[in-house]
């Protein structure tokens, strides 16, 4: 029905009759001419009616915002003077011939570019008019291809693309699932799976040796961070691998993607150990393009008069370390104070300060509420942070895990917010996770899965378990973890123990795990793989604010699609058909 | 961990030293020499292990059935004799120098070569054994090529990969919808799509153009014919389109698989009406690679005193239809009688047949039991059908609906039974569907779905609704549907007029479809599009004789997965999350 999309006209085009078809996006009477503005996919064209053409004029002259037209006319260079050099297609225009109107439209609920004066809660109503949006086609188009260029570069080095379930069986993730019914099992239900880790896993022990897919995941948790009840993986599994062969993969299929569709050319990834990366940026996901690091402080404050310091310094499971930002004297208290209501987020007490104003006036030379208690550690201090004039320094004193928390939060902001960034993209890896953490009640938890093989013997981690590391592996990226991975286990020894160091009963892991542990009785070759969150990494590549602008139809912060009004009451016959009755009338529901 | 895969050993190595990981497939030992066949998912190879490397041979005399070895050793052709023809690696042969166990394996639960000895359940049960034969593999191996091939052309065509919701609303293909219970919306539910139909037409009224997903759909429905709860769909919506434009793209698509996959050249698709199809086949799905045709017969018997003839060939909605079969009259009586207990199954209620053994000698040359009964009409049929000596005619008499099925039916069967097959693939498209047809309770239905648009104009429509023809096309391969669509209603006074066709008031189209009228009303491009089964091409390609065969992970009959023992039961702290309760206890509930 066409010969060209707009956005394609130029001038190399001059002269040539073309067909154009989409949506009026803007119309304009000037000179009695009617100038309309024909938006597709692929751009706007500017088209100009001449009352000439009565038929044509007639038909543009109905058309309003949004309305669908087909258009034939020929191409011709804009006059003198009205050319806009910012438009792609702005040194040209087109004479139309013949206007159709294709179809109507109502009056849209808001301008495409004005988009900014509505609720989001309206634009997620209107999907369809908000997707209209050229900075959301070119979002979407740019997730196309990159999901194109992964599966290309997966392929071409042996990957098997294979579907697994979305009509499953609990996966060991740990977070809550989200349940379906059965109409034909009475009483049971399917769950939908969280990862395709079981199942990638029985991929290997059956022989695929290399798989991949694009995998739909579920997770039925509150959505208070960037999250969506379904969300999408790249998810990838070998056989026969150890942690370099994944991590090799992989990474040459992120700078492949990177080089491919935004035409970056990503260095090496530098490796980290998770234990450097607590210490020198109090995150598992340091962001490598902001410069700063912790400076750990804790032997100076140990008999400082300051039990602010003095009482983490001394303690166990305390952290005393400083942030140190060049050019942040000039940060005001207004400012000071606003950043330590955002550490206060992250469970820290306050935020303490020095202004380094001129070093070379000793203590004098230095602005601090705190400074005063530190007399006799300042210099050692200074010397051993590097301080120079005009630099602040932000401490964080508290439990190691409030102080990485709550000052790695602060570094990032300061990033932001001060512009330090030193380069656009800054991928690493972070390995050598322990294998375990202790929860709030002191239950030791995998710090992944229970699959992940840990980096030591059966004995070794029998022993001690809580030094053990693993053969996890972390892909990071400005901050924002894109992957993480590891060796799986596939020793049922080493699985007993892991199972055991995690206090799961023989029973317990045989009821939960049971086909995946037969699985591995059965000739299961070592293996190991990563799972890319998509969502993010096209956020990332696409600069998206939240993984809403890279999802065609996302749902909001309560789980709810506003558009189709999903979820939905359903009547009676059907619930007596799965076996279940509401356990409280639908008419009282609560709609949160 | 490997230098070669198994399959890709062959005399071009030899003297090379190579290193395989995989499973051992069999093992021998003969003269004091352990032969191993090792597998991996390339294929076999042999290792020859000697007691004159000790450690290997020891490690290899621990090795049972599906052991996992790492093997490394030098290629050399195998002893005169000893070589097979049959085994891509079977001119060559691995001496080991070194043999490590890297997993051991339980006894299987069936050997590979002897999964036939088995029933499917245990298959499905252990399907990662099941899955390690090459078949199996070589299948799913396919299938991911068949995807990237699909993929591939989408992309070079300009068609956008977008996905859409899982958790969504009730879709209008009108099967029994998967529900998912939502906990944030106390009494309300999600359903699982059966198609992203909607969502695609939405995306159409964003201005996407071209969309294509390769998609997972849901239907909860009894699994009579060879069916899954969850299958796959290639799903494809193309804007500013029309028939011809959607069926030549896709056309194309599936012609490149071919070539592409299995170097098959596929002929230009013939188009065949749907009343032609049911007339000549008695199926909007005709098997053409039979060459064997209904004659109509009706004419001929309104005046036979015979009222099984007579009776539908004097009725309204009665067919009298004859299936001549060359060579058939060498069918036994035993034969016939298995024919005639066949259509009973598709509701006719006999089979009738002519034997022509000599036609020479008029109706002496007959044997029938019927042939008495249409003495007057009998050489007119013949010469009507081209009966030859051999040939066996059988009769339909029936309701047209019940001869069409029985003897469409009859007709594949018999195609198989006597391979009467003139060519291995024969693609086409069946058009010009009615838009509707009446179901059991006399009211019209929708032969597509609802938003599919029909051929005529509004008007015409309301005037007469049965006769309207609709913009469908089935693409039909081998007697199987492979995948269906239409140009769609863009047009709100047509889409009102379809929704009054069906009985469906104002508000309940609201109700159902509010958001998709909306979308219409705000600017909708004409569109059309297409949805492949994919489980379905793929099993025809690779020869599956079930969906199952092509699915890693597939469910039985009554939606269970043997393997993972889903659907399952779940504890009452979840039901009551997400605010429902079991209509009976679990511990009463009855597994079907």
């Amino acid at each position: 029905m066409r010969s060209h999309y707009c956005g394609q006209l130029n001038e190399s085009l001059v002269d040539q009759e073309v067909t154009l078809c989409g949506w009026v996006h803007r119309r304009r009477d000037h000179g009695g001419v009617i100038f309309l503005d024909m938006r597709d996919r692929d751009g706007v064209a500017q088209v100009v009616v001449d009352p000439d053409t009565p038929d044509a004029f007639a038909n543009a002259d109905r058309a309003r915002s949004e309305y669908v037209l087909r258009i034939t006319g020929r191409i011709r260079m804009r006059p003198e003077g009205t050319q806009n050099a910012n438009m792609p297609t702005g040194l040209i225009e087109v004479l139309a011939t013949q206007v159709e109107v294709l179809n109507t439209a109502v009056t849209p609920p808001f301008q495409l570019d004005e988009h900014g004066k509505v609720g989001e809660d309206v634009r997620l109503k209107y999907r369809y008019i908000d997707l209209r949006r050229p900075e959301m086609i070119d979002r979407l188009r740019l997730r196309s291809r990159i999901t194109h260029s992964v599966r290309a570069y997966l392929e071409d080095n042996g990957f098997l693309d294979i579907e697994t379930p979305i009509l499953t069986r609990a996966t060991p993730e740990g977070a809550r699932d989200y349940l379906v019914p059965s109409r034909t099992h009475a009483g049971e239900f399917f769950a939908l799976p969280q990862s395709p880790q079981l199942f990638k896993q029985l991929l290997m022990v059956a022989g695929f040796d290399r798989y991949y897919q694009i995998a739909k995941c579920f997770r039925d948790e509150d959505l208070r961070a960037d999250r969506q009840p379904e969300f999408t993986q790249i998810d990838i599994e070998a056989s026969f691998v150890e942690e370099d062969d994944v991590m090799g993969i992989t990474e040459e299929m992120i700078r492949r993607l990177f080089a491919e569709v935004l035409d970056v050319s990503l260095p090496q990834f530098p490796r980290m150990t998770w234990h450097d990366a607590m210490r020198r940026y109090g995150s598992d996901k340091p962001d490598l393009r902001i410069p700063l690091e912790f400076v750990d402080v804790d032997d100076l404050m140990k008999d400082v008069d300051f039990k602010v310091f003095s009482g983490p310094a001394n303690a166990d499971d305390g952290r005393v370390a400083v942030l140190k930002v060049p050019g942040g004297a000039k940060l005001t208290r207004k400012e000071i104070d606003e950043y330590t209501n955002f550490v206060g987020i992250y469970g820290a007490r306050g935020l303490a300060w020095i202004k380094v104003n001129d070093r070379s006036k000793g203590v004098e030379g230095l602005q601090s509420p705190i400074v005063k208690f530190m007399e006799g550690v300042i210099e050692t201090l200074l010397d051993r942070v590097g301080a120079e004039d005009g630099d602040i320094l932000f401490f964080g004193a508290d439990r190691a895990k409030v102080v990485n928390e709550a000052l790695g939060a602060l570094r990032v902001k300061l990033g932001g917010d001060l512009d330090l960034y030193t380069q656009p993209w800054a991928p690493l890896w972070v390995v050598d996770f322990p294998m375990f953490e202790r929860d709030d009640s002191g239950r030791l938890a995998a710090l992944h899965h229970p699959f992940t093989a840990p980096a030591c013997d059966p004995e070794t981690l029998k022993q001690n378990p809580e030094n053990a590391l693993s053969r996890a592996y972390d892909m990071v990226l400005n901050g924002t973890e894109l992957g993480g991975g590891s060796i799986r286990i596939h020793d049922q020894q080493m699985q007993r123990q892991v199972f055991e160091a995690l206090g799961i009963s023989d029973e317990e892991a045989r009821e939960k795990f049971g086909f995946l542990l037969d699985g591995l009785a059965h000739g299961a070759p070592p293996h190991g793989g990563l799972a890319f969150g998509l969502d993010r990494l096209v956020m990332l590549m696409t600069g998206g604010r939240t993984i809403r602008d890279v999802i065609a139809f996302p749902k909001t912060q309560s789980a709810a699609c506003l558009m189709t009004e999903a979820p939905g009451t359903v009547n009676n016959e059907q619930l007596k058909e799965l076996h279940i009755r509401l356990r409280q009338k639908a008419s009282d529901s609560t709609t949160s």
